[in-house]
């Protein structure tokens, strides 16, 4: 299949450009101030959804953001691949950090993207992998080897917990019909050992705030007497870890499943630098729950992190006051078999508990979803094992990451289809942080790998 | 002396507007941005201690912002009263919680102030309570009543610690001498209780920042494996108090002062509501270190609050990222007689001693000051029981205050004289908070005071 090799050749910087104009568009989701960015994006996704080949595409309106629905069939006995992606991205701060604008995309060179790297908000997560689908589909189209029906549905509420998506899903099962999903949304282990997501944590993301006294109190005339909130939250967030980094929350670990000595014997085998890792971040050493490997820590253990804390002065300069209130943002991240509500429930429930006299709290969940884990002797998972052995010229490697897609779970429960987690970023790809890129070679590798996926997908279904 | 009661009626529309429009101008001495303001602000004092009849009136440059220094000389022989205020002011922010602008001053009746009090940034701390004293000045000038000599010394830096004020006095002895130093930015216990505040605490402000990884990192591939800089944060904060909230960092006990039984009986008689203190926070229990009551707490017992913490994301909806670095300013409140210096290393060397491997941890002081104690049987002491006496027919009380005035125990110090607290505000007028006011009847009282003050400190020195 050396067509698509030359095709991605021939038009590759026509890709790399069409990629460059869906990134200039700030489609924060999690900021209000974005929305119409985030529409105009749907639109542009929608455009070149037709571009490409697909016989119909339409702006489904939701009660959040639209979700770009479209489909191309070319017969009805054959399978159809039902491929999801987010055309939503996360907010661009800390701003200060970017060496470039996030939303002026600039390809720049780095040690582990040799060929460029396209630097913007996005790339990677998701509009670079996204739209991967899109190249891949237009040169199935162009040279008539799309050996089966597609369906693609991309949201724009990813970043912010997919909060319309089920909404969507139940309403839409017949037309969302398929044999399997696909989603580039994930990565690899590196550009030489290609990897096949296999597993992802669940979430449960939730607000806190912590009321003292009704006003900003006098340091000094005060100090000493009343429940400072700040000193308070810091208390009751040290409190959910104990000394070997295990969360306290009661029950939190009553469903977790625990990996057989063989199963982490053989993800220990993934390679791996712990060295590598801690200069990657240029850290000391690194921290966790005791017993368990780096590895291990970031995928089949659940965690609990603080995302964001703030009270009080923060301004320049000093100032003597004790805050009214104090605010933190905690999500934790999830294994099977735990319940994203029930953690939500118990974590509300075990935070009010804590709280001492002199103090009110509120916790307010922001939203969630459950672990997953996908079989590695399905057809889908094969076909994809096949795709990537063709175009890397080596065998993947199942590996379970530690990021979420809540949806993943859902679409298993309300479209009875499994998803494959074809990723082609990097983890140091800086998704979530400043200088987010996506690597040219994993761009262009990405929209040569997919139509083979079609192929082999499509042979072993017969 | 009623001459003063009936030339403040007679004045007090005009008093009450000119301290308006002094409060009009936004002298926030901890934001650069109203470094314009603040000047402003010494030209405005300058000129209002001119209009009140000194003789001598100066705008002194320092390292910082300027000082206004006056003088009224009637005869050498007599004594000399060095009056100390400050024009700066604290920032307004959080903004959103004043029911009327910082900077454009209302007058509105409350509870505690039926006779109506000015609302706005600086109206008691410390604007209302220095323009007290131009006023009373001007009443003894155009009366001839003035029966000593007086020096104003009005600095603009006291909200970010006095930086410049060590540096203007220890070069300006000479011209600093005086007998007595007169400071009024303290309160009394109640309208119809006046007290005079015989000690101040001590002041320690620091600000620390933990740095974990390089750059922000997605929560869901790091989450678990590395340091999260807010959590540990956290936990550094939470173990500088024990489980009787008594501060953990060594050695910051050993130079503490302990009172006798005989101290504590003493002072527990000030008139003290524990309910309506309760009531007036709008808190369910008040929260301190053991086995020391709440005025205690907040007066003979040193503390350390958190003033502001920020780190993550902070801003609509979820962000899941692991910041890569967290921040805190932290203040403690000090007692006789530990030194702020010391205390300052103290906590420097073991916040970095706490720090876990994987986080790095700078700790940057702010600024600081001495605690500070004064007799109840000086002159200057009995002087002002006296005028407080006279004006309001009721002794007042010796308190001790929670509160800091480093540069006191810098002018005991430099200028070998005792200073005298002749507060006028009330715990409640809200300094340091939203919506600060003072009370019309405390200006008033405050300008019929302070000439008394004058009266009985001359006839006492003969």
């Amino acid at each position: 299949m050396d067509n698509i090799k030359n095709y991605v050749q021939e038009n590759k910087d026509r890709f790399i450009n069409e990629l460059i104009e869906l990134l200039k568009i700030p489609s924060v989701s999690a900021d209000s101030a974005y929305s119409q960015d985030v529409i105009n994006t749907a639109d542009a996704v929608k455009a070149s959804l037709e571009k490409a080949g697909c016989d119909f595409v339409e702006i489904c309106e939701t009660p959040g953001y639209p979700i770009v629905y479209a489909e191309k069939t070319i017969d009805k006995n054959l399978p159809t691949i039902l491929v999801y992606g987010h055309y939503d991205v996360q907010p661009a701060d800390p701003i200060e950090l970017w060496t470039s604008p996030p939303f002026e995309p600039v390809i720049k060179k780095t040690e582990l993207h040799p060929d460029g790297a396209i630097f913007a908000r996005g790339a990677c997560d998701d509009k670079g992998q996204m739209y991967m689908h899109v190249k891949a589909l237009e040169y199935m189209v162009k040279n008539n080897t799309l050996p089966c029906n597609v369906k693609f549905m991309i949201e724009g509420e990813e970043e912010v917990g997919s909060p319309s998506l089920a909404w969507f899903v139940e309403r839409n099962q017949e037309k969302l019909k398929n044999d399997v999903i696909l989603i580039s949304d994930t990565g690899m282990i590196s550009n030489t050992q290609p990897s096949i997501t296999t597993g992802l944590r669940g979430l449960s993301y939730v607000e806190v705030e912590v009321t003292g006294p009704n006003r900003d109190l006098h340091s000094g005339l005060y100090g000493g007497a009343v429940a400072n909130p700040i000193n308070i939250l810091a208390k009751m967030i040290a409190s959910l870890h104990d000394e070997n980094n295990h969360i306290t929350i009661p029950g939190f670990y009553d469903r977790v499943e625990e990996l057989s000595r063989e199963e982490r014997d053989e993800m220990a085998k993934a390679p791996f630098s712990l060295d590598a890792y801690k200069k990657a971040l240029d850290i000391e050493d690194v921290y966790g729950e005791a017993t368990y490997t780096t590895n291990e820590r970031n995928s089949i253990r659940p965690t609990l992190d603080v995302n964001g804390i703030w009270g009080g002065y923060t301004g320049e300069g000093a100032k003597t006051v004790i805050a009214s209130k104090a605010f933190a943002k905690i999500s934790m991240r999830l294994v099977p078999d735990q319940e994203w509500n029930e953690i939500t429930e118990l974590f509300t429930k075990h935070f009010e508990s804590i709280a001492p006299k002199g103090v009110t709290v509120k916790v307010k969940p922001h939203h969630g979803g459950q672990a997953y884990v996908t079989p590695i002797d399905s057809i889908g998972y094969r076909a994809a094992a096949s795709a990537y052995e063709e175009s890397f010229g080596i065998k993947p490697i199942p590996v379970r990451s530690g990021g979420s897609i809540p949806i993943v779970a859902l679409f298993e429960k309300e479209l009875k289809s499994k998803t494959i987690m074809m990723g082609f970023g990097l983890d140091s790809d800086a998704i979530h942080s400043p200088n987010e890129h996506f690597g040219i070679f994993n761009y262009l590798k990405g929209i040569e790998t997919i139509p083979l996926f079609y192929k082999y997908f499509t042979e072993m279904s017969k």
